[in-house]
């Protein structure tokens, strides 16, 4: 397929949380405003049904639901990437059409995550997937969830498939990070983003395309900001905003006692914006008065 | 609800494979044949869409075609259990209404497997999906693919449930299944079932109620006489039957490389008997001609 | 070298706790009261400087002088294993011939535990080790702590070199116990044994040698009993001891946070019952009062 | 105590391989030929006893041997830091305790690696144990090894003693980075190193201390030049120079099935180029002649 997007791809692309009423009903409101916030920031992108989006946790219905609203709000202003990622290959081919036909214009895609594969089965899958997909596809490694790492081997063999544009990675793994970007090398279309907002500056400053940074749902223009001064190697300026990304990590996501507290923080600090609700679907619970608390004086914690 | 099945439920019930013609076709020939076989051979009921049917490779609407088939098949002469393991708990409800629907006996459970729950998340999890379900419901601890250990404490909260009558273990784990044992001494009519069948004998002899064993997709007869003979504590006739599992397990479940040797040696194995097509679904792919002769040989060494 | 021991060897030998004054002092007077208490409850043989001796924690220095000791304490009585297992193979070499030299019967080796060998790696290491040690060897498989599955095939081939006459097994893995019973199968003299008690009555009754069963410093004739009981296959005495197991398990090894949980409360209950000091080496720290009074308790529980 | 150390210690400090002629003999002319090679290359310290120098896996009179010998031919020259991890508290005190009088300057701890200890026991063991050392100590972060990470708080509280004065990371966790240097930025003399070669210009570009680079044996001027690079924000030279870093990772260290190719590539090349043996403790096997020659091809295309 002929890619709309510019190639590679760069900047600051929030992965959108998914607003929701309760655990089958989109907060359409909310992800109105949501999407009009992170746009007004300056982001270059908008990424629905990723890990932060709770993808794996909403019904199908309302994964397209939220599909087609997201391009509808965004209309054409910024690139929509849509994740399909599934357990099942049938359903990550239809959730693709279902995008394009929406006017997504890229689909995201995890490896898996019953089922682990190894790196062999990981490509065969990858080559049989991609001739299905009427989008372009970035992959997208997320160890952690899916127990299974695409290796820097299996990126730069299946980024000579044409359709696989991209790699965002969240393993956080700094000899992952450079040995994909030795053997990417040759390849200047091929584009390369992180999750962990911790270190976007950082990779930027050495060659990377971008973040898929969660922390952008609530402050796009600090991490619009920060791209553009690792760009620019403005280092003043590197060091005064990632002072502010590590306090908001250090405080925003650190509450609780889970690996969900990231989430969990995120969408409540997000509700104390008034942007959108943060009732999160099962299996998790939003934050209850008392952490919520907290994360109202981390929030007046931050200066800008 | 008011449960139809025997409590608690005893026996082997085969987690049946799922046969299929092409990624998204389900070989009905073969699925019947299956079902034929599988009584024939005396089971106790039928487990379909567990990890042996490849359950999270399926699309949504094979997964409903194969519930409605199967009832159809069996039409009552055993309990059908059907897996609704699903990263979305509205998903887990929907198929779970529809198998109610078809006629089903129960329904089955492994803890959402893309976001990892603590134990407390995974309780309440539980706790608020009962409610929804029409069919009462076996937990299905499987850490190995959900990344979650259904803890002893968390099954015995669980257990106090109305709905919660079962637990099918494949941790292989000894002490958690004494644990479990230990703690639910006194709930008779809790069904404690474990996956692996190289030590079904064993675990029925101290007290477990039955297996989910694959290997009873292929020879239904012998996993029933063992179970038979442990529950009559026939240590001749256990040892005997033993051996034959311990040679399955050992040629038919180990051949090829990857985590993914049981499942295709045995899709292979039912193809070569002539009882189903030995497709599998992605991200997994069916033996070819070198590993197939392996089995073939295999399969020729067990006398019966 | 010729073996003095019963081939197989079988029975209950407990892991001994190392009585300690303090992080570098033995407790001799504690040592001498274990070593008798076990020997009059019947026990098979003893084990020191496994696991639950803390020998990793313990300088060498301390580690010859429990070995002297301990030869001399039992005198004969049963046979005395010693635990070699470094992560430096001259250390284990210095260890087996100075266990030799006091009298010992045999010697107990897990894997290298820092760095993690490949089976090719570990079965080279074996084959080279065997030739220096004056006494014969016991494998033990202890993948939670040393990162390291001595895979069934790694045992198989291990077993044909003269010298290795053994397998211990705390894995808790129970495919695993079986895929090893059933490729041993036809070496009758290679003997078996499991840590974990929650279920050694269970593995004798199925074929196994024995257990290297921590309760055993506390109660040893409740295992001694058990044990027999389960050679006898009489299943009301099973049943009957299995419960005191299962609540020495559930009670005294469950106090605390971390995995330390049954050192700590093993070395408590011996203090308490005024068997020996409860001290514990680095890094870990005998409980406090308040779980010392837990385990009080839980001690009061348990009727005999 | 007084540290005779600048601080924050800053630069390149070698890892040293051990060189060995068997087992327990030390290669004693090439360890004389590999410190004259990399204080000719003008690194800022070395360090023995490391995992590259196979610490574990060596008997105590060789580690004291080595200590001895290193120091001497050192002569003052740089800091000589010396490893004194160990599973035995007792071990490493005795170790740290002969290193200050050979005239070490400091001593360089990784957590016990055999039994995991939770962060408030690592804690508690580093306050004891500090008290006993004669040198300042470096905490050192190696959880495939030792099981255990150490906490980015942990690392704050522990940095409050007196004496322990840095930090190398060999986690490769681009997060646990950044939350370790937000959490330590007001402690100015803290010192900050990361082992793994390919991100260390990157780490110093922001805020980080230096390297402790394996391949600093093998090519000292090299990570001397692009550690200055970092330090200068020269990013032609970071990228002319780190180019060649991950040459060298993604040939030297890539050779062979196992996690030991990186150990068992530098010592082969060092052997090629005529520094030292190439000879690995046991559980390790050098290369043989196949992998020795891809070795060499590798290190023939590696331009200077």
């Amino acid at each position: 397929m002929q890619s709309k997007l510019k190639m590679p791809l760069t900047g600051i692309i929030p992965p959108l949380v998914t607003p929701l009423l309760d655990n089958d009903t989109l907060d359409v409101e909310g992800l109105e405003r949501l999407v009009e916030h992170t746009i007004a920031g300056g982001v270059h992108g908008v990424f629905i049904l990723g890990t932060t989006g709770e993808f794996a946790s909403l019904s199908y219905k309302l994964r397209r639901e939220l599909i087609r609203k997201t391009c509808g709000l965004v209309n054409g202003r910024v690139p929509v990437l849509v994740g399909i990622t599934d357990s099942a290959f049938a359903e990550s081919v239809n959730l693709a059409a279902f995008a394009a036909d929406c006017g997504a214009d890229a689909v995201v895609l995890a490896p898996p995550f019953y089922f682990a594969t190894a790196q062999p089965e990981l490509l065969e899958y990858l080559e049989k997937l991609v001739l299905q997909l009427p989008l372009p596809l970035f992959l997208y490694n997320m160890p952690i969830h899916t127990k299974v790492i695409i290796s820097p081997e299996t990126v730069y063999t299946a980024a000579q498939i044409p359709g696989i544009i991209g790699l965002k990675d969240s393993s956080s793994n700094l000899v992952y990070l450079k040995q994909v970007q030795h053997l990417m090398r040759e390849k200047k279309d091929f584009a390369f983003f992180v999750g962990p907002e911790e270190f976007m500056a950082e990779f930027v400053l050495t060659g990377g395309h971008g973040g898929v940074n969660g922390g952008a749902n609530l402050y796009p223009k600090l991490y619009v900001d920060l791209y553009n001064a690792a760009v620019k190697k403005d280092f003043i300026e590197i060091n005064k905003l990632q002072q502010k990304v590590m306090q908001i990590s250090a405080s925003i996501y650190n509450v609780g006692h889970y690996g969900s507290s990231y989430l969990k923080g995120l969408k409540c600090a997000l509700s104390l914006c008034g942007i959108c609700s943060d009732f999160m679907a099962e299996p998790f619970h939003r934050f209850k008065s008392p952490e919520r608390r907290i994360i109202e004086e981390a929030l007046n914690g931050i200066e800008f």
